[in-house]
């Protein structure tokens, strides 16, 4: 990547004071910048280093008066923070969609179908009957089963593994180790004590913007027909479970090594932490919150709570009983003392201990 | 797959009322079915369905008497849901076993020997001086180490690595991502501060009938000749941890993110919920059951206890005491009250903190 | 590998008393050593094994005299499991660097060096502008992303995915299915309650004499020049999560599944339990020790302390207090007693719940 500061101006809509010519190869904080860079100064504690910096330019707000002379460019625009969010993401996009073409070797299997501008990385392997969008980056070690389809724009980063007729929406981006559609874990017992695998023929899918962390794993529905279905928006982060038939509502956010078991419902704009557990056959309301490691046993049928715990209640309640919790020695000492006061008991219970 | 209604019927010794001649593709639920479908009704309160469903043909019971005109094929068996399910894993199996043959390219090393009707995906490894038997699968990325023996009839999905001198036995399944035999958390601490990795040395051992679901890791034992053994019928879920010299007995089933630490001994038959942290060097009874998020740090003697808690206890005394738990605030707050009647003290405990 | 017991005894620097031209092969436990393999003896209650092992060699210390006649060679040593350990690591070190040269295929991009020694597994995968140090073993299905720079005698092994720009030190084991450098979890709101992604544009430095466990991820930075840092000789175990900006410090040990959130600094020499969840933002002391399954949601500010709990606090406080949660229904029944003694409740509270 390389524009000029010329360009990148006229991309914030933004006035430039200096070399308009000078080039622009990357982005950085003010303080570490170096020539051929861009940085952005939107504190004013961080002012200083404006006078020192080695950055070609620097995005500043409209109204900033430089008190010392200045040896970069600075470009003036409302809000200097969002136009370096801007460029950052434009950085990002040109990073995230620079490979394109096809790496040998790859394996592509019968009736696929893949779209203009796609990437597909060496050892990369699309299956049967796949349709694969447009600007698709489907990165080395990919494995895409027979019947998957993947919509436009969306990037399956390396080793990520996709089960046969699983449904990937557009504008999703699947981490390295992701596994979409393994077998959900149903066993029956039988009577010599062993357990008989129970089939699994439903599939996983995936609707548009959806981001999926790292090694999570998303695990097919049971019966033909139904699908783990994650809603479009809903982020995960690093090695989650989502066991089979659950579905995630619109926009709901999951932190890292959480896991949710088969057939429960997740709402919309839901918060959960990382390393949550949540039971099976539950339905959880629109705009819940769950703090990190708790317990979810029951559905909750109120929106808006915010709960923690193990299981779960509210998550102030939780703190002023825990903090009572840290003091039983001493709540068992003072009952022990009462006891004795009133003539209750001779040995008091926790030397019975 | 293309079956007559004829072929299912004699597969499930059934009786067929209406046309013998309609093709069967696929299996679904009654209410979802389409033309080419075969579907089943148990439950009577779906019996509604059957009056309006497009399926081909649908499994009913013996006794089954139409109250309205029907127009799909019926056969009468005595367990529709059995019968459904037979044909469930007669299409798992069909699905599953339908790859064969050997895809381009693919590496294999010296000295190994792989049965007959084997699948061998592009981009799969086989290293030297392995053995893999009769049926095999083994999925696109698989790597598969040096001295590696597969039994017959196992499925080695897409990226499953593993490690040189596992044994895997018949009829198992490895989800895609999981790990055979990586190095044990092992190190020893040197006088300068630092670790000494110590070497691992040991291997694997996975019995037959075994599923292991995506993302498990199953760590090597430390010595020579030792192993790290999951019995016979074991049923291991998704992003699972077993470490080094664990031994999992006979078909016990542990759920999703589970950690095992090293050299304990699970019993036959136990039950292990999601997300359960075990102690190393423990030992395990028979039919234990261990709910989600428990954390066991003491072997457990006695068979057949239902186990609950950070530490575990007895799964209705710890809801039990969280009952009293969440009502913290009011039992010092009471404490409280019975102080000052007393005249035990002045100032009351709480009003410290 | 195969040694002379003279070649064995000069590593060592023993004596030998016996046969000097026995040939070894393998290391293995004095019960179950068979010809052709070396033992041990150090522990005296294991004395018995010694007169009857298939050893072809036993180390023993100095001054082992023996009560029987042996059919073994000895090699007398100063300390002879310290020896023992010696040959346990020549051995690790023969089998982990054994592989070398180039399998086919591979891929290597443009601009890319790799050193002397080095081992490509077929179809591992090397971007462009790489730079791999000498006697570095990349593992089939290895995926180096573009710009990564690896030291020297650093393994890669199996399907690790590293992405671009980040840094590997010399003398690091990164095990099947790890994720290096994959975007962190960050999302702003907007508006419409959907998040857009925040680009991830740091990278991962992993120092010296780095292990990282089997599906651990670590994710990257989230600003250009900004890095998630694991110190020199950190030792992480499987499926942990390392998210953006965190930095590990020297010589910390982490076990499996444990969690740590954004821009976390944990301290030197810490010992982490497995399935911790640790919060974002924090900083850990040195030498601070945290149980399994604990969970911290504040900075450990003293060295050397031992947590637990959930939140943590002191281990030993911890499970006093645990002993009296375990009898509150007990403890609700004191209360009763004397509310009841004291006429201060008709009815009391556990009744009315």
């Amino acid at each position: 990547m390389e524009f000029t500061i010329d360009q990148i101006a006229e991309l914030l809509g933004g006035e430039i004071q200096g070399d308009r010519n000078g080039k622009i190869n990357m982005l950085a904080k003010i303080q570490d910048a170096k020539s051929g860079q861009i940085s952005f100064l939107s504190n004013p504690k961080y002012e200083n280093f404006i006078y020192s910096t080695k950055a070609s330019a620097v995005i500043v707000k409209n109204d900033f008066k430089p008190k010392k002379k200045l040896s970069t460019t600075l470009i003036l625009v409302d809000d200097p923070y969002l136009s370096f969010t801007v460029l950052l993401e434009e950085y990002h996009k040109y990073i995230s969609f620079q490979k394109s073409g096809i790496e040998e070797p790859t394996f592509i299997g019968e009736n696929s179908k893949t779209g203009d501008n796609i990437y597909r990385g060496a050892f990369s392997y699309i299956g049967n009957n796949c349709k694969i969008g447009n600007n698709v980056k489907i990165y080395p070690h990919a494995f895409i089963g027979d019947g998957v389809t993947i919509g436009d724009n969306s990037i399956i980063h390396s080793s990520v593994k996709i089960y046969a007729d699983s449904k990937i929406g557009n504008n999703c981006e699947l981490h390295s180790g992701v596994v979409i559609g393994s077998d959900g874990f149903g066993f029956a017992p039988q009577d010599d004590g062993s357990y008989k695998t129970i089939p699994q023929l439903g599939n996983v899918t995936i609707e548009d913007n959806v981001t999926i962390g790292a090694n999570t794993v998303v695990d097919c529905a049971t019966m033909f027909g139904d699908s783990t279905i994650i809603r479009k928006g809903v982020k995960l982060d690093n090695l989650i479970q989502i066991a089979h038939n659950v579905e995630v509502g619109k926009n709901t956010v999951i932190a890292a090594q959480t896991g949710i078991s088969g057939s429960t419902k997740v709402g919309e704009h839901c918060m959960i932490g990382g390393q949550v557990g949540i039971a099976g056959h539950l339905v959880i309301a629109n705009n819940t919150s769950i703090g990190a490691q708790s317990g979810l046993g029951k559905s909750v049928v109120e929106e808006g709570q915010r709960l923690f715990g193990y299981p779960v209640f509210d998550v102030k309640k939780y703190f002023r009983s825990y903090a009572v919790f840290k003091k039983l020695p001493d709540v068992n000492d003072r009952l022990n003392e009462l006891e004795k006061k009133l003539g209750l008991r001779s040995n008091s219970w926790s030397e019975k201990q």
